[in-house]
């Protein structure tokens, strides 16, 4: 089974960036942990501050046999572009955020990619990306 | 370690309601198979259609150290009595839903549980419980 | 035939309750004329002001061979749990109001309800209710 | 007693026009079973693709001793200069709708003319027609 | 000088529909007394219920030497068409209103003519006539 | 002079629920100090998370010679079924708040139960009750 | 009979302030002609810049035998206060602007003095000021 | 092949109407020229300022094999019974505008009429209508 | 103690202005027997149609240890200055109205000073302004 | 004469994404064809998912003699910045889309890019390109 | 050279009011420093919490050789007047704000004034002022 | 001292693009005059077209000791991405506009990146380049 963990625009600074909001764990050493839980799990990342690029990588893989973890930042709330890409393809998308996104500003209210994502998970801290993992788990099973 | 799962308004009808949208398992079967998974955890379970009801319970157990999952249904997007007994309590809550709400009717885009929620799994069927209950563990642990 | 009348929030006052808006003939009254106009209809009757036992007297009956005559009163602006219900079963519900809600106040246009039951009768005073009934036998026919 | 009906826009292709939403049944065909329902009441029937057409109907007609029974189609959503009409007539005017208005697109959902008529029966197909009869005869009545 | 007075829809029957707002002298026996006023301006007048009538009549006149005064009546607020036909044309075209629209449904708010006219008189019964062509006569000085 | 004083939903909660908006005094040792203040008055209270419960209070009193002191907490601001219920009886109502609710989130800002209330009182803690009840007592005065 | 005009703010620099808007005639020239023209009626001016000393204007001279014209400037789209002592006052006040106010921003589209006022004369250049006057002697007479 | 076009309200006064937003050729001009182009396509012409005319020519001829070019003008904007016999009828429909009016008033960027056409073309001047035409050349070829 | 009670525009009017919303006593025959009522009290009273002289006013007092008790009237819906100025200073303030704002209409719904009082009484008639005097007394018992 | 055309995000996957939608065509197969449809016009091509790269292409193109094909894809709701470079740059730009935008999600009723573009041609499926290619070729002709 | 500095209202409670968002530095020692830096330039100053006094001074100088520096204060959000005022007179406008408005309440996020000013400059405490100062040294030199 | 200014998309084309908004100066003889004025501080220059280039670019120096002026173009409008990346990190960002943004289309009149800035200058022309400049110089001061 393979997983692809696909980060958005300013998620590099994990770690760094609003640690009250993010909390100060950068994404690699979680990573390692989360591929430790997981032995038996291919799990490959990938991270980019470009909308395009993002799209791109959605398309080179969107149609392998993949499950595709998507914390797609601040693109979340303004990239149809990114809805487009994920409605193309067809492997399935889950949608996470760190924060609990509704307790912020209202601009971060809407996501133009829970719509045509298979769930949403989100308020978590970096916990958010092993439950998509878990999800991503079940539904292969299905 | 005890978690208390609440449903609210016509979440009884599970696998009788709508079954395109809710999927045709009783929640009944869907627990039994749930405690199995889970044979550690304490998991007890409440529904009700009544807003009040709900409000009750949440501070009947709200105060005790349990973990809520809480799928308030309809109420999700109407209630305001049911956020503020959230916040009034210490328990944490996980707010779920079993379809993906954000494709559904525009009425049923906002809620007014998120904020005051841990935060939010919704899209996965039934599994969307289940990934709340991973939740709830790993935020003990910590 | 078997016919259900339920009536929501504050309708108990009819007759009482502002009557330049509702009339002053209560509703017991005005059943009893109803049921001697249609002696081949089993009519009954129910009211209450709870959001909650009005779901639950539709999961109640919903299932049944049973046309059901729903005038939501105040939750047919607020709830979507009422709609949810509605959706859920199969008999067939008809809205009615006794006053035009439209030339009422702007919160009273909207009605949670009506895209989800058969059709809308207001502004007959009483006698909605009796459209409604003339309205269920033509959908039992066909 | 006289009663005439009155038909707006594109409800001249009925029987014709997306049946799915009208259904199959010509206007014509379902007056006549209508005639011989209600023996007794003289039923007259006008329709008009116009605005003006349809204001200048119900002038010719309002100041009479009928009852109106208006289905104004696509002008129940745009025309202030019909519900300006109706407000100036003294004979009383029932709004009706052969769909469920408010199951369709959101411009449907709001009527100028609802405000200004006695009352409103929508979605019962062409079944609303006899229940404005019969809302009418009992206005008469009283 | 020529002055032509255009009436728009159910303004034929001014004195006799809802004369708390609009008064109960016919537009006619006004006209008459108006006439006698300005003897030396040659009034004629025009009504229709029809907003493709009115814009034919536009059309028509509006390249003559005349002054136009319209009370569009209920097209005020939605003919995108009248407003059209005030811009293609010629002559000045002047708003009247009987009755004080801003205090009357919010609907009466907005007017598609009024950017299109040389200005709006509104609020001063049948005298809004009377005071519009005062201000025509002015314009023909200047 | 009798007095009922009705809390809303999560109302039981004070003293407990969020200190920093409510206070920390229960409501029980405040009703104790002011029957003190107030000993020729007779003071009775009600508190109930049920919407419908509230409702039937309403009912049940709302035509005795009594005062009523409404906290209606969260349904303030989404219950029509309250507004309604205050609007069809004959004892005064007066609206208050312990918290300035205008200072809080948007969803706090709008009240349905506001214009059918005699006033509203919000703001001052605990102490809003008494000045209800000063309120009450003189309107009995007059 | 008395008129009194009042002018609101930037008014005392017309002839000076964007001529293309509001012409190049200043208003005390205006005035002299416009007495000329009507030498039966006592004509007095006012003008200020300041909201407040309009509203006491208008008090004091608002329960004399008095016609106001009043052109509130910038006040009209947003002195609640000048309304409400419109509101107040028996004296009959017209409304006038020099421009076409609704071919402007859309913040001058909305007036909260209209509602209050009698009427409404917009567009006219200065000479929306001499009608203001004919509608007030035409009132007088009636 | 036979083709229709439908021009709306004002469109009459092609090449005399204000020519820096619509150009200053008449449209029989344009149509002699776009003829000769197309000599094997049966081009037809039809005009109206009348919402009510053009809905009884859509049902005129939308049952036939024809394919239509409409310029509604300015009932794009205001007419849902235009776009109900769009809907109603069975030939092709293409929506024209000769200037952008994406670039005009903002009440001319809805079209009620775009969704129930294949299609829309505006902007390029009388060119739109030619192209509307290859349009319906191709639509005809598949 | 010291108490100031400060009344916005058109107050000044109190018993002439629209007496069936604010009744027909003087503020001044109010006030003398207010301060009979509470002799032990220091009551001063200031009242301007100026928001700049109100603003003046508030920051001459507003560092004094005195309460305040302002109705704004209708600055309350217009004006951020008087905000500003009730945050800038140090002395509560208490907003006062003595009609029922919430029923009246929609623009009176909105109060910029609400957020920075420490809460509003509203609806009580001029015993509103007794109301808010014993709110003061409470705050400085506390 | 040179035409260049420009596709937007996801349009390289044209004929595997969604085809009820945007149908099973590649567009490098359909551009083949046209090239063939046009021997004596030089078209070129280029496609993009990045929104600056887009903007890029235009800065070097746009300020040469060519007619520019811009399907912009999700950025033409999304993207300020590709309609700044439109403004900037000389080329004509016509915008097509191959589904009919209006009949799909509300926020692809929106363009920014429509007021700055020649015109627009939307629902064609892929033909609406060769009808922008015969507009560019009539507006060099003029 | 000369500027004129003019403060809107609460500006006079500089150093006092609100220190964590306007500082604690009172204007008139900041000005004191600001005239040392620029001994060259002849430096005044108003300040008024009357937006009629503001008018009259911008009325006052607006015509004179004079760069003016404008902290509106409150008004900037609330007075077309003052709007009205900068667009009717010659002298350069600079908008300035000590805080970052946009940053703060979301009725401080529109600017009536903006618009008809050079240009705005806000957030950098009392060096917004100097920098405005530079702004206009630099307007003359041009 | 070191400063980085960032012109975001399209204006690399200054100079060339829309002279009558932005002036006809490129950005690359600006920057000469620049540094000339301010010999010791060290100023750099970046422009790109790419949202994604421009949120690395802050990154890379934002944690540097370096003052950013940030002239972020169109993507001040859409981009949250780049405010989240100011928000994350520590270096000082003054946004800085050419064009008095408020004074063009409304979607100018929002922006993102505004409340996440240490200030606002715009309308300035390329002035706001130097104002930003002493801005920072003045921050480091402090």
């Amino acid at each position: 089974m393979k997983i692809l963990i696909i980060n958005g625009p300013n998620l590099n600074l994990l770690g760094v960036r609003e640690p009250t909001i993010y909390g100060n764990t950068g994404f690699d050493s979680y990573l390692v942990k989360l591929k430790e839980q997981y032995p038996n799990i291919e799990i490959s990342y990938f991270q980019s501050n470009h909308e395009g690029v993002l799209v791109d990588k959605l398309h080179e893989v969107g149609f392998q046999p993949v499950g595709i973890i998507l914390n797609a930042g601040a693109y979340t709330h303004t990239s149809v572009a990114l809805a487009d890409a994920i409605s193309a393809i067809t492997a399935p998308v889950i949608e996470v955020h760190i924060s609990n996104v509704m307790r912020r500003e209202q601009f971060r209210h809407h996501s133009y990619i829970s719509p045509v994502c298979v769930g949403t998970i989100a308020g978590f801290g970096l916990d958010s990306y092993r439950l998509a993992l878990e999800a991503l788990i079940n539904i292969c099973k299905e």
